[in-house]
Parts: structure tokens; sequence; C-alpha cells
């Protein structure tokens, strides 16, 4: 994506600011363990607005009586710097690049801010970070307030990831289309995993094999911690040690998606390890297979995710009483959390830049967010019995099941991004007896 | 390793403390993005001290009068948090895990450490640290000084990792055993890098294929970012990008280590992409093993790291002259630092449970650590040369290269820890021509 | 007063309040040195709504979908405390004495605060502040925003004391009696001073005759420092050292007033050690008399502070010109801030529970505060000049005089509450005569 | 005092200093409310070793392989700043005054620490403090331990007022001479306040007499917030609130001193508000008086406060049960704490620079101090027995009574330096019969 993109959203956010001004920054590295650091992941924000990948940068926005004005201020290329880790865009590269109304020195920022806020109401920026710019910011605004001339200062701060997380709601193609590239490669590694998955291997064999596939594709960070969980285990919802050995006549759980450009995947598969399924492995698996195609089958404009989470809660119970795991009355069941026990989770979330993508679910006022075309999210019902659960018919027992799909709502209903991973016992089964 | 090893890691600890307390923290997760977060990675000392690899731990050392009690803090098991992330050892089976003095709930380390510090003048902990727990011990400490009946309270803070950091500088059988496990992954690694690359694949494939063989033998995590640098790109040090095209014609340098069961690899070869050496890059790599070779030679029990730093500067130097990369007079060209354009780092560095394991280079009086048998560093000469300088001959410009091994001190000399991983001519031509 | 109208104040301030939680604190004791502390003194906003004078409470003022609740945290009792430092109302005492929805323990408070900020979006605290108890509140908003099942929480901070300082604009007649009675003392206090100023007298001893009256009427605490400065020490304008010996033929400027139950006066006179005035000294002090009383003049509703500062520098340059200390053309003169040199400071300020009430001078757009009966200011033109200014002629050098009374806004003008205080030349030079 | 003094002190500290470096700051403006600030007070201990009594000052002592050096940190002069505040002595005036190796800016010490703290171990600041200085130190520190290059850094903080709280336990003569001289003018201020006190006056009434005298005398700040408890009240033991009336029959407890030049007094004095004891009154006061003075009669070099606080208890005990306030055996009732009900508290303390004095009780190995010549501290027994005590003879009900002398230790045993001041019942009996 070039800047237009998102030049047009830095413009969509100036419309949903009041007067004052707005700071993001660029995330920091991450300590890992004494002078080593974790992969740099950009702060998801920040890149929506810029498409930025460097640390070391702020972005302002100030808007004074209406009228608008972008700054964007970056680190400086240094001789020993461009040594060690190699080049930065600097100021140069960064106006050439990007089109702030002035690229700054990341340096000046202390000393350019004052005049920024002076006047003005209102500071949008990490109102719940600890780093030292945000102190800074709020030094900065205590001592304009106590400044003589100085008439008004801000006194109101908002969080700045508010308005933001609202906008990345709906997608654009291109954010689709990246979705869809990760899901592409995601893909792949299902596909391998249950390939190469089989008994006696351990479970981060199998997390390698994905990783392989996201790594060697430029996919070089999993979208969250890959879950490879097998038999009893997948009762554990994040189960992300990874570390035991594959045991034959159980089931695999796999829940792992990769980062694309920034954008994730999100896709539970859940297969025998010897290949094939049981009986009773089948009638659990078909069971939540049809909870999932129900569910996405409803989704289109104009519904609510609660609408869905209900219904998923209903239909699941349908199920787990049809299969003899519940006992009792539908609504009542539900009504005393009876199903919960089996069912804990939601039925999905948004995704998008972050697998959680943190937009809002109800709107300001209170009132559930309603569907539009755009909006990617993902379906996910799952059952979880532990093989201690003597409530449960034993054939059941020691299975976790969830099927994870990646769902864009469309302007007639809606679009299975991820339709191409195996998802049927026979799709299933046809993977696992393929070979590399 | 069982506790035993710890607990006596724990007593030489003790034995180093004056009257005071001492507390470690267990690391914390890091948050890579929203609710994501980083792989957990525990805290290097506390490990070293416990073997524990659980988060939310602290351990506290107590010594009265010389008298020592240790403590363990650990989280105790909850049913909700069972189901989303899994077991915890909790109070119980921390019990039967681990010798401490006493097992305690996290829950009353508040309350508990006033008790424990009243009276000792000494309170051992991360000064530099920024966590709750820190300005937890720093508020206790001072409201004790103000207590009614507290005699005395500390008013001298230590860092509490120093005299560990010390204790680490001399390796036992087991952890020596953990790196030669790492180093032997560490080396099929590498190899497979040498038969996979070639020209047109990208960094991040090769990339992708070392971090394949680490995490399907369990090593899940890099000990460090892999550099794998194509071309002029090795003349930045630390170059983690890994995203651009290996050409024909050019060397690549790859640094990747493992880490296994906690403890570091750190492996640096460089080799031709298309499997051959060209005259002008063998002649500047066999300058370059040749200098490792030598200060490899040099190390024994009774020298420093200051001696062989300042050998590899001469020898090198001498190399760089002898192929007409410098001119003039060998000690007036140290001197002035002339070499340290093309040899800009140090010869090595102490590794251990981190790639650079934080141990001292000088003692507390200022004096050179001698070496002595257990310690384990690495040996990494290097050259680079800017495809851009013209004052070096033109056939070696554009070149970056940097040979690491992974010494240990014995008592007649040294172990090279890592010698089966391909290093002269022909054995990386080998490396290169066989299939995987 | 009684808690009718501090309630009546509460009730006026939800009125103002979006949906959300506003929580305000009362002042902490401040340390002096070692354990020895300042006299407490109440926040001014936390005491102009509550009238509690009291440490260690909280107030909270929650206002959900426009229906409002009030709470109160209060230290409970204990028998230590009261054997060391005296009761406290309690809970008990607390409900009795004040009218509030909850009378809470304020060891509560941290438990209580999640249920009250769920679902608002808003918090109004004191977002400059760098307590625990702003911290608090921050990291709670911050749990609340990641807990599972909240949908909404604080995402707009906003500064509480902002709404209040506005309320406090507008003094009632209660208000208006205390700083009545405040300038009785300062009346009496000025008095004093100007039959106990002698030469070779200390500024101290005429300082501490100030304090003494103010003291001996239950004033305890000045409302500011005292300045009492003789001769040049005038010129520099918050001289507060007052420790140097008075002297014959010079003026000595006293700018004391105290604070009578949280009330402000605010009074400064210039008068002549000797008693009498000499020429020189006489011409200016009329000419800054002049000043003051022109500017007293034009105070009424329907005005505002711009008006009167610009009219008080036109009026007093053009008496600098007429005395010969500045020359040139009045508009061009103040054009290029000539005047300032001799003139730097206001005109004066808002003034009530606090001597500089901090009350805003613009409004939410920017535009002047227009002056309506019940509001209070002081008026104090003041001229400076030092000793060795050479550009001013002789007879005025050393000489730096200030003239101030606090100014009520009636409905149809305005009343000089400090009135009766000696301010012409002929009731001073009556003061001065006079004995105790 | 002259800076020989200070610079001896200094040179003191220096040689109780490990290899290092100690950061001393001056006290911060404390805020009062909005933009008042209280009175400034010199830190104690910056005081001590340097004898200015300016804020924004930093002294700092580096000592490395035993040579030492001295900085003086201070706000540089600013035209604008004079105006408003004054003079500052600057670069320049310090240099003159002052016997430091270097004078500096203070804008420049952030950038002067790094090469101060390079290569040295230990670190002496303040270590509970909270001002940015404190951050500035340690993120200084951790910087250092980071850097390329940089072998050692402090990695031990020290609390740096712990060695001076030591030396400061010995006054010499200049100390003792000002104590005196404060003394000298608490001794007028305690006379005044008997002749002065009456039926119907109010506490505050004989609080502003006694702070009249204080600061007609140039010791411009009370040492403490005067107690002037009437009747019951004083039976609560920090008693500040002075705003009851007075009534006749009852006694009055005034605990009253004040700061001269840094040094302070500490004076109680209990006496009948009709000026003449009733026959219980002065039955209770001579046993108070009798342990006060068989109390001071012991101290001399060689004993501990422990001695002394053991044998007040025996002593007063003894008394009580004279009285028929306590009955049983002596030692049992002290081994029950049953004469604590009615002396609460301890038998004096450390004074000097500060009322309370926070030199040490205990030395490092936790023996006790023993009392050398130059030490002073004050004797003050009490008794408190609450008007509702039934379990006490009437008589006695209600009085509260504390004698309070500040002593020096000498070679041959003590001085009372507040000797003068009335005390005998015939003593205090003549001072409230005269008049002013």
């Amino acid at each position: 994506m070039n800047d237009t993109i998102y030049y047009n959203r830095r413009q969509q956010f100036f419309n949903l600011l009041d007067d004052g001004v707005a700071v993001l920054s660029a995330a920091e590295y991450m300590t890992r363990s004494n002078d080593t650091e974790y992969p740099f992941r950009q702060e998801s924000n920040f890149y929506y607005l810029s498409g930025i990948t460097e640390d070391q940068c702020i972005m302002v926005f100030e808007k004074r009586d209406g009228v608008t004005k972008s700054y964007l201020f970056v680190k400086e290329v240094s001789e020993q710097e461009s040594l060690w880790v190699g080049e930065r865009m600097g100021i140069e590269g960064a106006s050439l690049a990007y089109t702030f109304d002035e690229v700054l020195n990341i340096d000046t920022f202390e000393e350019k801010m004052p005049e920024l806020l002076t006047n003005l109401p209102k500071l949008y920026y990490d109102i719940f970070g600890t780093s030292t710019l945000c102190d800074t910011l709020k030094l900065t605004c205590k001592a304009l307030m106590h400044k003589r001339g100085v008439l008004k200062s801000p006194r109101t701060f908002s969080d700045v990831y508010k308005l933001i997380q609202r906008l990345r709601l709906i997608k654009t193609d291109d954010e689709i289309n990246l979705i869809k590239k990760a899901l592409s490669i995601t893909k792949e590694a299902h596909h391998r995993a249950m390939k190469q998955a089989e008994a006696g291997k351990n479970e981060f064999q199998i997390s390698a094999e994905i990783a392989y596939v996201f790594a060697s594709h430029g996919a070089g960070h999993n979208a969250y911690e890959n879950i490879v969980a097998g038999g009893n285990r997948a009762n554990t919802l994040h189960y992300i040690d990874n570390d035991k050995v594959l045991e034959d006549a159980t089931l695999v759980l796999i829940d792992a998606g990769c980062e694309y450009d920034m954008y994730a995947s999100d896709i539970t598969r859940t297969f025998p390890i010897s290949g094939k399924f049981s009986e009773a492995q089948r009638e659990l698996y078909e069971m939540i297979l049809e909870v999932q195609l129900q569910i996405i089958e409803m989704i289109k404009p104009g519904i609510s995710k609660k609408v869905i989470q209900e219904a998923s809660e209903r239909v699941l119970t349908e199920g787990m009483m049809r299969l003899g795991i519940l006992k009792g009355e539908r609504d009542a069941l539900i009504e005393e959390k009876v199903h919960k026990k089996y069912y804990p989770h939601g039925i999905g979330h948004w995704m998008g830049i972050d697998v959680h993508d943190p937009s809002p679910y109800v709107d300001d006022e209170g009132e559930q967010i309603i569907f539009e075309a755009g909006m990617v999210l993902t379906i996910e019902p799952g059952i979880y019995i532990d093989e201690q659960d003597d409530e449960v018919p034993q054939r059941y027992r020691g299975m976790g099941i969830r099927i994870e799909d990646n769902i864009l709502v469309t302007a007639s209903g809606c679009e299975n991004l991820s339709k191409g991973i195996a998802k049927s016992v026979a799709e299933i089964e046809a993977q696992c007896a393929s070979s590399l």
C-alpha cells in the first residue's frame, strides 16, 4: 500500500477529532533477556494511520478552529547507527515517502509540543501508557496551565486509540487482500500439519512445520502463539506449551495463524492423529461443524455479534443434548449456564491488524455494533470435554474440538475468507492421507 | 537438571551475601500487540538460581546474623486459570519440586516483606527495575525506616543480579552439556542453510530453514534474532531485516543460534551463494579464518579477554596489510584506530543462559577477569568492507565476513564446542554441494 | 456554613458533568523536614464542594444515564490515632454531618471503584496529579478496558478542577462575608504595621506584627508569604526574605493578607518609614493611587479583565509621562512595551479560597469572561524604579509602590471590600502617627 | 558560621565514603494551594554539609581510588527571575562563598553525571526520594551499565543521609550556641504565654503570642507546630488544633519551640490557667517534675537512651503507685505495660537541625549508641489521664502534664540548656502572676 491510503485514513481521523492535539507513538523494542530484544512489532494504530514500520517515530495531529495540520517526528540517520543496525528513513526519506505537513527530528519533540498544545483544550494520546513520552505530554500540559500568557491548555485527555479502533472496523479491499494472502499461507501451514502429524511426534515438531511455512513465505511472525494441543490438552483453551508427544487415537487441535504484512489470520482445525476420525470423534466433530456452518450462514449486514453469540449457544446446546452430553430443557440449560461448562468462550471476534482487533462491540450509546460490509470476524464454536468428566458419555471424553474460520461481511451476506482450508471430515482425511 | 543443582547455587549465592534480604522476581509476559504477548522468557538470574520457568514467582533470600532462610512465593492454582492457560505448580507442587525453607502464596508477599526486612541493613533487588514489585520494596523499606520500634532497616540497595552474574561465569558440566546440545542443533541448521541457499531465494527463506531446524528440535526460540545478510548487507553488523534476495557471486553471512533448555549457542558462518568461493572471497575468508584459529589457539587459563582482544587486532591488522587493505606500520595503524574501520567490534563475549552473558570482564578492583576452566566465550573476528569503499582494492569491496565459534576454557587450554560446524573452505564448499 | 451550601454546590457540579465519574481527594500533609509537617491546608476545590477540612477523604460523583449518586470515603476512627492526633469524624460522624448518598471507609476505595467506573465513558479527576490515588484510578480504568464482560470504561480523563473553578467565579454572600472578615483582620494588621514601622527595625519585626494580628484572630495562616520590602527591595516583586533593616527616608511596601476560615484577603500598602511622605514619594504615590481609583471606578458587570488591564496600562503610562519617567507618545510606548519596564505585572486577579483563585479569564470559546455580580478581584497597579536606573529622574529612584484593594463586582458597579484600610496620603500619615 | 565549618564537615563526610559518588540535593518549594507555596525549608543534611539556604542546588562528592573531588551545581542568575524573586548567588557568587573543587550550572547536571559515575561502584543518594533527580540518577547508572567501553558503574545505591545523620549526632560549639539562642527566644515565648493565658481566651491566642515572640526575633518558623492544649485536650499527644477556649481550674500544656538559623528548640511546659496550681495539679505536676529531674541527673557519657528510658518507666511507675493511680507491683506493672496507658511515649529524642534529629539510636552492629559529649537530647516525661478514666482517683482526671527540657551531654555529665525557663511550681506561679 502506498501513502495515499494512509493519508486518507489520517484525513478520516482528523474528521473525528475535536479541536485539540492527537499524539501517536511508534512501538518500542521490548527486552527479551539482558540485551536481546523481541522482534519489533509496530503499534497497530500507529501503523494503521501511517504504514510506517520503524521505531522512534511520533505522529502529531493538530486541529485548531477546525484547521488541521499533521506532523511526523522521526529519528535522524547517524553513521554509527547505520553501521550497527542499518538504514533509517531519516527526515529526508520520510519527507519523500509520506505526506505530512511537517517532518521533524524526534529530538525536537519536547521543544515543539508546548507550541502545539497552547490554547487547545484537548489532548488525545495513550492515556494508559507508561512511557516517558506520556509523562512528557502530561508535564507539558501541566506547565502550560501555569504559564503566564497562556489562556487555555489541554485539561481533557482522551485515549487516542479509541477513535482509530472504530475506524479499523471496516476493512478496505487492500486490507482484505492482505488477510487473504495471510490465509493462503495459513492454508498451506495447516495442510502441512495434517500431513506431518503422527503418533510419537512431539507437538513442537508440528508447531515447527507451521512456523516454517509462515516464515518461508515471509510471514515471519505468528499472529499469536500457536496452539498445538494433542488429546486432552485441547481442553486447556490457550495451551501453548506444545511440548507433549502426540498419541494415536486422539485428536489434535491446532489454532495457528500468521501475520502477513501486519495483517493476521486466525484459523483452528481439529483432526485425528491417525488420519481417520473414529466414530465418536466424527460425531462430536460434525456436531461442531454444523454449528459453525449454521452461524456462518447467518452472517450479513444488519445483525450483531450478540445475535450470533446467542444463536451459537442455542444450536450448540441442542447438539450436546442430541449426543447425550447435556440433559434437560434447552433454554433452561442456557439460562443456568450449564452449557458454558463445555462451550466457555465466545463465538468469535473482530480481526485485522490485531488478531483480536480491539474495535468495539457496542457504540458510545451502549448499543450493539451492527454488521456492515467490510467487517471481518472469526467464527469459532468449540466443545471441550475433560477426560475425567464422568457426567459425559465415555466415548466423548478427552476431546477438545474447535473449528474456526475468518469471515468477511459483504453487502449481500458474507464470504468465508478461509474456505479453502480442509474442514469437512472427508477433506481432512484426504489431507492427512496425502504426502508433502 | 533437578533442584539439587539449583539448591547448591542458592547456597553459593547465600555465601556471597552480606546480612540482608535478596529478592528476585520471575520475568513478566510482555505485550506484543493489543492482547497478544511475546513468548514468555524466564529472567536469566532467576532461572539460574531456581530452574523455575513459571511467571509470577518471587524468591527471597534472608541472611540475619549469618543465618540463612530461603522463601519461594508462587501463584496459587485457580480453576478459571487452569481452564484457560493450563496448570501451575501452585504451593503444593512447588513445595514438592523445590527445596526452599518456606513456600508461600505470592498474594501474601507485600504483607510478609516488612517482617523480613526489619533490622536488616541491606536489600538486594533489581535496583534498575520499574516493576510495581520494585516500588513495593522501596516503599516497604521507607515505611520501616519511620516505624516506631524498628531500629534498623535497609538503607543500602544493591543490584541483586551482580553477584549472580559473577557466579554464572563458571559453567558446570550440566550447563556445558546444554550448550553442546544447542550447538548440535545449530550445526544442523547452519548446514541446512548452506545446502538451501541459492541465488534468487530471499534471505527470509534461509532464515526460515534455520528457525525450522531449531524449532523442530524443541529449541523453540532463537537465542537472538537471526542475521541472514547477503552481499553488502553483511556490512551492517546487526542486519536483521532478512528480506532481500540473495545474489549470485556474493557471500552470505549468517549469525544464528538457538536457545535449548534456556542455554544459548551463538554461531556465525559466511559462505558463497554459488557454493564456490571466488579467489578474492577465499583470500579474505582465509585471512579471517586464520585470525580466528590463532586466537582460539591462545585461549587457556591465566590470560584475559583483553589479551586476546589486542592480539586479534594485531593479527587482523597484519592480515589486512598483507591483502593491501591497510597500508602503513601495524602498531601505528592500531594506535590511530585505523583498523577499527574494518574490524569495529570485539573479539567475543561470555555466553550461557544469555547469548551475551552479562558476567563481568573486570573484577571489583577493576582488574581483568582471568580465564578459568568452565568459562565459555565466543571467538568471532570479522572484516567488513563496504561496496563503496574506494580505499580498498576493488576485489574485496562489498564483502562482510565473520567466523564465530563457541569456546570452553579447560584446565589445559580450551575446547571448541562448535568444532563440527563446517568452517574451512573445503568443508563449506562440501556442505553447499550436498543435498538435504 | 453548614452542609446545605455545599450540598447545593455539589448539585450544581453534577449539572455540569457528562455521564461519568468524578473523583476529588482531600489534600495530603506535606513534609517540612524529616518527620515534621507543614500545617495542613485542604485542597481548595475539595473544600468548595464539601466544607470538609480533614485529610484522607475522597468524594466521588457518579452520573449514569443522568442519574446522580454521591459518595464520601473517610478514614475510620482508630484508638491509637485518637491518642496521638485526636478525633476524626469517622463514618458515623461524616454520615451525620454531610449529605452524601453513601459514606464509606476509605480503605474500601480501591475495591469499590471498578464497580463505579464500569460502563461509564469519562473520568474526572486530578489528571495532573502524582499521588498514588491518581495511579490507582488510571490502573482501574485500564484493567476495566480489558476485563471480560465490560463493554465500556472511561477512555476520556478530564481535569476535575476545571468545572469547579468555573463555579467558584461567582461568590455567594457567605463567601463575601468571610472575605470581609479576613479583610477586617487585615486592616488591623496593616494599621499596626504602619504604627510599628520605624527606621532601625528589621523587616521581620514588622512581618511578625502582621502575623501576630492574623494569628490572634484565629486566621492562623497568611494567605501567602508576607512581603515587607523596605526601600529599593520593593522593586523585587515577590521579595519574601524580609530580613533587612528599615531605613529612614525610604518607603516600605507591605503585601500581606490572611486566610480566615479558608478565604483569603490580599492587600498591599506602601508608606514612608518616617511616617511622612517626602515630596517625590508623594508624587509617585499619588500618581499610582489615582490609577487605582480610576480603575476601580470602571469595574461593573459587562466589562472584562482585559478592558481594565489595558486601561491601567494607558493611565499609568500617562502618569509616568507626566512625571518625566517616560518620554514619547503614549500609544507608541505601550505598543513597544516600554511601560512594562516599570509596571511589569497585571492589574489584578480573581481571589477567594485561593489568593489567586484559579478561575478562568477566558471561556471555552476563548472569549473573555465578562464581569458579573459576585466576582471578586484585586486591583493593584504598581510602579518599580530601581535605584540604579539612571534613565529616570533621580528623585524617584529606589522606590517601589503598589496599592492593592479587593473589589466585589455588584449588580450596579462594584464595592471596595477593603475600603477601610488607610490609603490616601493623609490616612496613611495619620495611622503612622498614631500609637498602638 | 562561615564555610570553613561546612568545608570541614564535607571532609569528614568524604572520610566515611567508599569509592563512589554521593549526590545531595537542596529541598524544593512545596505547594500549599494552587500557586502559593509553603515557606522554603532547606533539606537538613544538605544544609549541614553546606550552610546553603537556596533551592535548586546539588552537591556531588566524588571519591575515586580514595581521591576526592567536590562539585556544587547552582542555578545561574537570570534577569527575569531577579525582577520577580530577587537575587541568587549564581555560579560566581557560589564560587566566592563556598569551597568546592568545581562550581557548575545546574542545567549541566544531567550531562556531567555520566562522567562522574563511570567506573565507580557505588552511588549515595536519596534512595527513598521521588524527585526527578532520583529518576535521572537511576537512569544514568542503568545506561552506563549497558554502555560500550564502560567497565563498571554503580550497582549499589546507599542512602546518602545515613552517614551524615551519624555525623550530626555530635554538636560543635557553634551548633550549641544556635540551640542556646533558640532557647533564649523560646524562654521568652513560654514566659509570655504564662503571663497571657487566662480563662476565656482561645488557645490560638496563646499560640499567637508564642509565634509572635519567635517571629519578632527572626526565628520566623516554629520548629514544629505548636501544641497549646487546655484541660483534657492535653491528653491528645499531638493536639495541634489549638482552637478551643481555655477554662479556669484546668491546666494548659504548651509544647513549642522555634527554629533559629536552622536550629531547633523543643520545650514543653504545663501550668494552671488560673496561675495557681490546685493541690491535685501540684501533686501530679511535682511527681513528673521529680521524674524529669532524676533522669536529667543520670545523663552523662557512657550511658545510652535505653538506660534512661527504662529508668523513667520505673520512676514514673513508682510515682503513679504513690499517687494511687496504679496499683500492684512495680516490675510486674512494667512487664505488662500497664504504665504505658499513662506514659505512652519515649523519654526523649535527639535534636539539632531537626527537632527530631534523625540520628541513630543503635549503631550498625545493632548496639545502643553510647552518650558522648556534644550530643543533645530532650528529656520529657509525661502523664496523661483522660477525664473519663474512672480507674484513676477523680482528683487527677482530665490532666495531661509533660515537662520537657533540652539537655547537652558534657564531658563530665550534662548541661540543661533550657534551665532558665520557669519549671518549679514557684517559678511558674511567679511567671503567671507577672505582667508583660
